[in-house]
């Protein structure tokens, strides 16, 4: 029984054993099925021998409780004051109902992204209410499910007028009132397209005949409050368009932009109940008129019928998503930040109306109140007119600010003689005297205060009062109560597949456990309550953490340097290509904008290219997924003077360790260029090879795939790059916060200066609690995993695996051919994905990246339990499409045609389909143990593009539809 | 819209907004069907004005962010140090997937106690999990499904042993070596019921032919390990009982108890994940043997078959519960710790038997290196044999006890020469050397160890070693990986119907919003990592919360004192009639020890009264469910010596108002008696009466109840009394804590001296955040809701409301007569609460207090849009009992017959019942937004009761059943 010291005292469940899915046990019999010996013979068979890691890695592992008490340790170095910096951040209240039933809940955070929307009604619905509350607020006609930040839904409406309006040789206005950080990021973005600017006061700089569009901030940086009618109208009249930034709760009392005229409203959504986070995640907006609606960049929600009739929500117009356009492509959004969409618009549909209103009335009463307890004082306030901001003159700015730490509280530092101070949801009357007396340096004595002068004091230009109602629809006026917003949520995750119900075989996407442990830390104050801005003195336990992460991924990943800051993997690839160009350009190589990309590539990689204004030349592609490397080498050459760098994904999108990989990066540097590696798959690599070490100069790595922040139903995601030492000096900086990245660096990509720091902590505990064994483990099980799948599926001719490396194994996912079964059965990968709903599962990748095809991804996670169970689906399956190319059942009535299938469907007295409703909804008997209801039939894609709405629909369609539905399903 | 400095400033959002569920705009909408103008004047037609409360309370309302960060800072008062004081209570790691998906979950702790097993199959599932590793664990036949603590549990094993035994000449011998809380606890219990009891070292004092039964302790509380197998064998030989207190965990290493012949085993699964919570809740356990199974008492979960003969779980042996015994009641238990147990049961899940034995073995090591190293230091141990803990003998224990602080520990203080150190789960090897320096005043300078000499020096004596398997079932060895045990988690948390789902009427039972801001601070580690006994001045925090909740408490009902240690209801009617006594007795009134007990009492009273050892006199009642007032004069008057108490429910069990309180209490207190008032409808009363003001002299609150503590599916309970300053002397008091309790109190009646400390932050939470004005409202609301249902279900002569008030209203609750409809249609009220579960609800309580009624409490939090779709689906079953009744559809085949309708039913090729798939499970449209679907048909209980099993079912069974159920369907 005793073995050793360790073992004997020591011998704690160690958080890998909890982490990876299978029991070693099962992992030799899972070994046994592929044919190896051990894990180790399977990678020297799978990995190619010269990129395997030679050193080793830092990291050991810790327990639960101590990685828990290291975060709470941090935590606690984070000084939690009250934050009247503003600027876009402002402290709110995270209702307790939705902290525990949505952020605190894995039925919500585990969800994938909603591409199969017959799983997914419930998070679509609580993203259409977040466009609904947008499209209210903002007076607009269409929102979108969110955007990364602020800044960059900013870039991207610059980019959206700039597409419309076709005029390259005018430039982009922007409003020196505008937020810095939104700024810098158009700058960024506007010099890597080569687009002009300029920055000023629109009322006294902007020559409407020399802009193609402008940039408002509403209400400004500084709280002004103008009217901009006029204005606008002008703009129009010389055909340029208007983007503003607006504070969505500034709009509840505020005359809305698109009461004025705005084409494009965009602005943070964060003060609608998400933690600060030390800068994020929170879910930007951007909103337009109808006949932009096509031109909107990210994900919309749509709704359309299924085949019952029946109203349904899904994504609309996914057609124009990157992957299709690729070079074509105008942005490389692909992601949203729908976890934190999501809880703005409950957090709309929780306040309701009356409530949004009443916090916002608050707010601005209590500037008011500040406003006019500070003039009383003597003190000279900069803005005539506020929301909930003011900026104040005083030759003693330093001692105010001394003085207001000392007081607990955080403000704006302008400059030497001017103060920001913003008032926020959690901001009560006591501590505006102690603001009175922070800025005055004596006690306010009048602490009561005159109604009247109040209302006479009120911020906001009576004519810029807003009449128009908001938030009307019931949605947003039936669950004020607590019992009826828990059931609310709880219904809503009800009709969702997420991770903590089945396996989510997503190729590509990595649906690996997210542990509660990794959670727990992120709704704590010490990490949620911390505003982006604060001073550095104040969050060494945030810049503790963060230092700590980035010398782990580091360690992991070979390279020399970290940036954290890309708040998705597209924003990496566009920060890692624009430090190659600055590097070129930083040695006088000004020409090298040439970016050679393989067919196989996934769509961002053009699209990430385009937006740093290169030229892309595609690189062919053999039967094999593998890069053409006598392609590669012609092309390489021909551009040699003009080539600036190669994307590569690896192991490749086809799934497979390409064995030339160190070939392809010598052959690139030969040339003069660089290489981008995705890391989109560097899920097959951890701890096993260290892409720094064997070719890549820059590679982002996905912190939401592979290091465990889970997908939260499509975002967030962090997308860090790592850089070798060249690159180091080209990182991402921030305007405000110096220490974010080096002086010399390409400007800012993301509205905070660490991204989503809020986050952070999940991937930082997961590569703690892992520790070198583990993660290399990890590594090697969704090796053996993709694999096992991949063997048993072949069983029997079942189905067909599309490519495999030379040993005759793919790396961490494999790729079915369905195409057989298309010519023979008139069966798509869509009826094969809408069958395994029926059978309890989330459907994998379809037709990407090759047409007709399934791409699944078991990751090390999955007990083998499941990937049985996924198997037996499969077969399932498989045994249906027989009968079907058989003609025992027709093509247009079978199990997969009409999958999946709903309860509705299977009460009816009419039963006219050739197979059992028993075989319809209870496949397998152990179904009948625990079973998922899809609450939707198959959804008509096309009906809903025809038809785009993107709001929520009337209560009356619930009816309607089920009289459709029951005429549909007796006849 | 500015009305007034507090609405212009500080109009938030308040609580009491959210915990109401009916709109100010719906409460009108009620009142008017029920034919009144405002909730004023519904209470003075509903409540007596006599009763009325005629002061105020001095609670304010407080916002949710207020209310956080008060406890926050009670939290942060509470100071967390490492625990080695032992005495049944050990730190331990609560597993982060089992906290955020168990204890943090709504889906879990919302529950209701499962008396309806088909929409309970996860909790039971759960419990029969607990049950079945109790057995392992002790190698006993039997385990109920938990008890309130260790010490309630060993008092109910003497009384199990006196009650099988029946010699009450002899008396009960108690190991001196037992906790010393479980001592106090048996000897208030002893001396209740006259029961003779001696305190003894078993070996030296035990004369078996003089005591009819035994409890050992196993380790027992100063460490040691004895063989007692020939004593157990000795005391058999003399016909006497043994029933041993044994530690859980230890027993995966020693021989248990089962094995040595005890009869009965208890204990404190508290290690097994719970939070220490300074003392509270956690689940005792009870084990027996086959042959003493019909007199375990409490509640046991067993296996039956549903109606297609498919396994499943439901309680077992329910006719034995108390309500039906009444006077020959054994016990007055009649709740459980369901929460901590099912958290308990997961604990070994999650660890399966090798994880659970590294942690055992880990703590043994620990151990057995502190005892080496304090050996070769050269201190004294004055236990030759340890699982985990020792004692020390030192001159300097106050010394050591300074530099434990100083440190970070708490160690026992048991006298001036002696202390304990038990290791827990927690414990590192670090810990031990900081120990033995603690304990010997110098570090130890060989950080070193041998495992040899730790072999050696293993405290487990090698004859007392376990040989036999734990945790065999799958059910143990499945759920190892994170994944895995999350997934099993949902899919049982999925089968259940909580309040997150769906109102849950019960009458008498109070479910009414949980909010997520009460529960969030439980789990805190300032309120969870507290051992019972950590010295006072570490826990001002709880001090605190405990005071202010007394005031509180005392503020709402009038009373002068209270006592926070009952840990149920049941506890407090217990302590509350034994401080009666104690007063009679005090005065020298030693005859007084008559009960009476109006006929429509609840089970619990006169179960407690005879735990009391006093003697019941039934009250005759009314037909109207009121006491008759000439009874009650004419045994008062009869027994005017002896009258000790009566014991009355208020409102009255049968849900009115009684106008004749007053003088009830009147002719009580006339002839000598006190009054006891069951506090189980104080719902209807909070803020509304006093009733400290107008006669009783003792009540308990329920706080699981009235004041939002969870029901967790069955537990926890917290049931504190109330009362008069002449009784406030003999309250309950502790005998490790003086503090807890009057010197002059009647002793100790839970193992902590405030009970479940640990979740009171839920009630003071609540009373904070309502204030007094909502309070109050909530009262009304709840008489409204009640009154609203009643007039709804009455028109059109649906439902016949059996009792109400003079004014024709109800209080909170109403009962609905169905004696009609069994005679004509031969519906029960079983059939109509299974009817409604196809309509998504629980059922209310069934024929209770009256046999073949119904009686509903919908409570104030649920929304008016629930209700009514409760009472359309009550109004649809009416309409459904129609047809039975005109013989439309045959009595043995009809919707409520076979209700509940399982998602296999309607999916049959077969369908053979008069009436369609679709009214089966959709009867109301609705459904189709958000069905829930049992995981069982209808359950035979006899079948269950007949062949009783009360361990997990064999994994074969599950296929069985597919068969069986296949077979009856299909005929």
């Amino acid at each position: 029984m005793i073995k050793s010291k360790k073992k004997l005292l020591f011998d704690k469940s160690s958080f890998q054993e909890r982490h990876i899915g299978p029991r070693d046990s099962q992992i030799s019999e899972m070994l046994a099925v592929i044919g190896v010996n051990s894990l180790d013979s399977m990678v020297d068979a799978t990995v190619p021998e010269e990129i395997r890691m030679k050193s080793t890695c830092a990291v050991r592992a810790c327990s639960e409780e101590e990685v828990l008490s290291e975060l709470h340790n941090m935590a606690k170095k984070n000084q939690i004051k009250k934050s009247q910096i503003g600027m876009g951040y402002h402290d709110t209240v995270t209702p307790a109902v939705i902290l525990r039933n949505i952020l605190e809940n894995p039925g919500w955070y585990t969800a994938y992204t909603p591409y199969q929307p017959e799983i997914a009604q419930g998070r679509l619905e609580a993203l259409i209410n977040f466009q609904q509350m947008i499209c209210d607020l903002t007076s607009m006609d269409l929102a979108n499910a969110s955007l990364l930040d602020e800044a960059t839904a900013a870039a991207e409406a610059m980019g959206m007028i700039h597409r419309i309006c076709k005029k390259d040789n005018l430039s982009f206005f922007i409003d020196n009132d505008c937020l810095p950080q939104t700024i810098a990021v158009i700058k960024t973005r506007a010099n890597a397209l080569g687009l002009k600017i300029q920055i000023g006061d629109p009322f006294a700089d902007l020559n409407p005949s020399h802009n193609f569009g402008v940039l408002l901030q509403y209400p400004g940086v500084n709280g002004a409050i103008h009217d901009f009618t006029s204005l606008v109208q002008k703009i129009h009249e010389a055909n340029g368009l208007v983007a503003v930034a607006a504070d969505p709760l500034s709009l509840v009392l505020l005359r809305p932009p698109g009461e004025w005229g705005a084409d494009i409203v965009i602005g943070n959504t964060q003060r609608f109940g998400v933690p600060l986070g030390f800068g994020g995640p929170h879910a930007a907006y951007i909103a337009t008129r109808e006949k932009y609606k096509r031109a909107l960049p990210g994900r919309i929600i749509g709704v359309s019928v299924d085949r019952l009739g029946r109203s349904a929500f899904r994504m609309a117009l996914q057609t124009r998503e990157q992957h299709i356009r690729r070079e074509k492509a105008t942005s490389n959004v692909c992601t949203s930040q729908a976890l934190l969409a999501i809880i703005a618009g409950m957090y709309a549909v929780w306040h309701g109306p009356r409530g949004i209103k009443r916090i916002a009335q608050n707010i601005s009463n209590l500037t008011s109140l500040l406003a006019c307890r500070l003039k009383k004082r003597g003190v000279l306030l900069l803005n005539k007119n506020w929301f909930d901001t003011l900026v104040i003159k005083s030759i003693d700015a330093d001692v105010i600010h001394a003085r207001a730490s000392k007081y607990g509280f955080n403000l704006r530092k302008i400059d030497k003689f001017h103060i920001g101070v913003s008032i926020n949801e959690v901001n009560v009357c006591e501590d505006i005297f102690k603001l009175v007396e922070i800025i005055t340096g004596k006690a306010d004595e009048k602490k009561k205060f005159d109604v009247q002068v109040i209302k006479q004091e009120s911020g906001i230009p009576i004519k810029l009062l807003r009449s128009s109602r908001i938030l009307q629809h019931p949605i947003f006026n039936t669950h004020q109560s607590e019992t009826s917003m828990m059931r609310y949520l709880r219904c809503l995750e009800g009709k969702d597949l997420a991770l903590n119900r089945a396996m989510i075989p997503l190729g590509s996407c990595t649906m690996k456990l997210n542990s509660a442990v990794e959670m727990i830390p992120i709704t704590w104050p010490g990490f949620a309550k911390i505003h982006p801005f604060a001073p550095l003195e104040q969050v060494t336990g945030y810049l503790d953490l963060i230092s700590r992460l980035e010398t782990q991924l580091c360690d992991i990943t070979g390279f020399f340097a970290v940036s954290l800051q890309p708040n998705a993997g597209s924003q990496g690839e566009y920060a890692g290509l624009l430090a190659i160009l600055a590097y070129h350009k930083a040695r006088g190589d000004d020409d090298r904008d040439i970016c050679l990309i393989p067919a196989s590539a996934h769509g961002t990689n053009p699209a990430s290219a385009v937006m740093a204004n290169m030229q892309i030349i595609v690189i062919e592609c053999d039967k094999f997924g593998n890069i053409d490397l006598k392609d590669l080498k012609t092309k390489a050459k021909i551009n040699a003077n003009k080539l600036g760098a190669l994307m590569v994904t690896y192991p490749s999108t086809h799934g497979v360790f390409e064995p030339e990989i160190k070939e392809i990066c010598n052959i690139v540097h030969e040339h003069g260029g660089l290489v981008y590696m995705d890391g989109a798959n560097f899920q097959a690599m951890v701890c096993v090879c260290k892409p720094g070490e064997f070719g890549p100069d820059v590679m982002h790595m996905n912190l939401h795939k592979t290091f465990c922040i889970p997908h939260g139903g499509g975002g967030p995601g962090v997308g860090p790059i790592g850089v070798v030492k060249r690159l180091a000096p080209y990182l991402p900086n921030h305007p405000i916060v110096d220490q974010a990245g080096p002086k010399t660096g390409i400007g800012a990509i993301s509205s905070a200066p660490w991204g989503s720091a809020g986050i952070l902590p999940i991937s930082w505990a997961y590569i703690e609690l892992m520790g070198f064994e583990g993660l290399k483990k990890a590594t090697e099980v969704a090796i053996l995993a993709a694999n096992y799948v991949a063997r048993c599926l072949e069983q029997d001719g079942n189905y067909k695996i599309l490519f495999k490396g030379q040993g005759g194994f793919v790396a961490h996912e494999c790729i079915i051919d369905t195409r057989q079964m298309q010519k023979e059965a008139n069966i798509t990968v869509d009826d094969i994905s809408k069958r395994l709903i029926d059978y309890g599962f989330h459907g994998p990748t379809m037709s990407w990246p090759v047409m007709h095809t399934l791409m699944i991804e078991p990751t090390e996670s999955e007990p083998k339990e499941e990937l049985d169970r996924f198997i037996r689906a499969m077969r399932g399956i498989r045994h249906e499409i027989d009968k079907i190319q058989s003609g025992e059942w027709p093509i247009d009535d079978n199990p997969l045609v009409n999958a999946p299938h709903t309860a509705e469907m299977i009460t009816t007295e009419n039963w006219p389909h050739p197979y059992s409703r028993e075989l319809a909804v209870f496949p397998e008997e152990e179904l009948l143990k625990d079973k998922y209801w899809p609450a939707t039939a198959r959804i008509n894609n096309e009906y809903g593009d025809k038809y785009l709405v993107c709001t929520c629909p009337s209560i009356d369609t619930f009816r309607t539809d089920i009289n459709a539905a029951k005429v549909k399903l007796n006849n």
